[in-house]
């Protein structure tokens, strides 16, 4: 049983989707082997890396254009957020700030934001600011999990600073990317009520509702895992973090509200995959039938887009 | 010497003021009265309270109007937080956030941000998201800044919650109070401009080159206090933090670019004032004639704002 009553989402239906569009069925067969790729080289692991990137594992030929959709994408939000953290003073915030910022494990929320602006119609700098904003967040709370507390065993992670920075520095990354994308508003574009609505987005997703609410429940994880509590970790934090990249994405590049629904639906699907593959109990049985119920229902919310960009998308899963 | 080299102010003339002007040096007088008070009656402690309010304690006559329009613009903030913030599920976030928003101990720089509004002809509603959104930011800072980490001895302040909590509730404040700042945006009144300026106001001022960087530096604290470095930490944190709120209020009641400047650094003056006050090292030798220069330099910048408001804004300091 799959847990759909998020506020954020319409509840869709709750069914095997065998989809009758001979389209959707090829970019469902290619994406089951980007996702079995996907499934190893995007561990959710706690490794450092100097840079977001994709992953490096050599994959099929069929997908290497897609793959460099993808690649593409993140390279413009690593450029973009190297841009908004230089090393500037003070020297002893923004060094480890920039540290922080690229020390997470990959993400693949920021990018579906940029890719979901495109499928709309939009145009990829329209997106950036509200990915990198994405990214940052993401990567604080990261960092605010690995914090070594009094009342809980010091994760194993390695850390590169002590815990007052590690605690500190992520409290300025959140503002900061708020700021990045209060700072994409322009007059010119018209798009002050846009940005406004993806800060709601935003906010409500790394908020009380959304990540923290998930946080807070990781915290009463079960003795032995079930299968529903991984479902519903999953979409409390990796679903509720990609559908609101997704849905951002689509506001800002200007879809109509069944577009960023349909959108929203997509990436909470696609991000309850990336959780239930790679964060918590990843090794429960059961657990492939789940995954492959949650593709099929992605796919089916690609169904009534055109063009070009619908393939790269729907290889997100 | 003052520290006022801060990229966010204009840089004001450094002496001592004496003001020409008879109703500034009556306002001076006034305010001299009411900063005793003041001193004494919202000192920076660590004990909770249900909800912010004005100092209980009995003041001069003469000053009771301008005391009771503080006590109307908190007595609105709260009304605004308590119903933006209900005990609504899931309770086990909501419950804490709630008490951990009203835990802070009193800081007016949101009561500020209203006066501001009201001093440039806007009106109180412009505000009162702007004024709950720097409450909530500031109370999740303190509460990050109370929690016991492994490489820092436990502070004093008694914990209603475990650490986990108190790190995860207030990374869901700051967010919330994006939140309703851009909710506080409305086509009706076409203000989405202002509001993308106040969130990168809010956002710097909480950030890594506001209180985050007054927070590290406090870190490093000198073991004779030196007022050099108490005025530094008051400029960059208390300083900082009503600077933004006074800049905030004017930008949202649609103050000129001059009127804004200038409440800046009244409240920067009036931070720095608090902060010295009631902040670390208030005991430390010199404090009376460094916040004498700092209150004639903020009274300095009411000097050519009219209106009534003029003398309630002015007790402030």
């Amino acid at each position: 049983m799959l847990f759909l009553d998020t506020p954020n989402t319409t509840a869709p239906h709750l069914y095997y989707n065998f989809c009758s569009n001979s389209h959707i069925l090829l970019l469902s067969s290619m994406a089951g082997a980007l996702l079995r790729l996907n499934g190893s080289a995007l561990p959710r692991s706690t490794a450092r890396r100097p840079c977001p990137s994709l992953p490096h594992r050599p994959i099929a030929v069929t997908m290497s254009q897609n793959q460099s959709y993808w690649a593409s994408i993140n390279a413009e939000i690593d450029a973009h957020l190297k841009q908004a953290i230089p090393l500037r003073p003070p020297l002893e915030v923004f060094e480890p700030m920039h540290h922080l910022a690229f020390a997470a494990p990959q993400n693949n929320a920021p990018a579906l934001c940029v890719a979901a602006c495109e499928l709309v119609g939009g145009r990829r700098d329209q997106a950036t600011a509200a990915a990198s904003a994405l990214h940052l967040m993401y990567a604080a709370s990261f960092a605010h999990e690995q914090l070594p507390l009094t009342d809980r065993p010091r994760p194993t992670t390695q850390h590169a600073y002590g815990p007052n920075i590690e605690l500190l520095i992520p409290d300025g990354m959140t503002p900061f990317g708020f700021e990045l994308l209060a700072k994409s508003g322009d007059p010119a574009q018209n798009n002050s009520g846009r940005i406004l609505r993806v800060t709601i987005e935003i906010a409500r997703t790394m908020g009380s509702q959304g990540m923290v609410d998930g946080q807070y429940h990781e915290l009463d994880r079960p003795q032995s895992d079930d299968i529903g509590w991984i479902e519903h970790m999953s979409k409390k934090k990796e679903g509720g973090f990609y559908a609101c990249g997704a849905a951002c994405g689509a506001i800002l590049g200007g879809g109509s509200e069944e577009e960023i629904e349909k959108l929203r639906r997509f990436g909470l699907y696609v991000g309850m995959i990336q959780g239930m593959l790679h964060g918590v109990g990843r090794k429960e049985k059961g657990l492939a039938k789940v995954v492959e119920e949650l593709r099929n229902l992605a796919l089916k919310e690609l169904e009534e887009f055109k063009g070009g960009k619908v393939e790269a998308i729907a290889s997100f899963v």
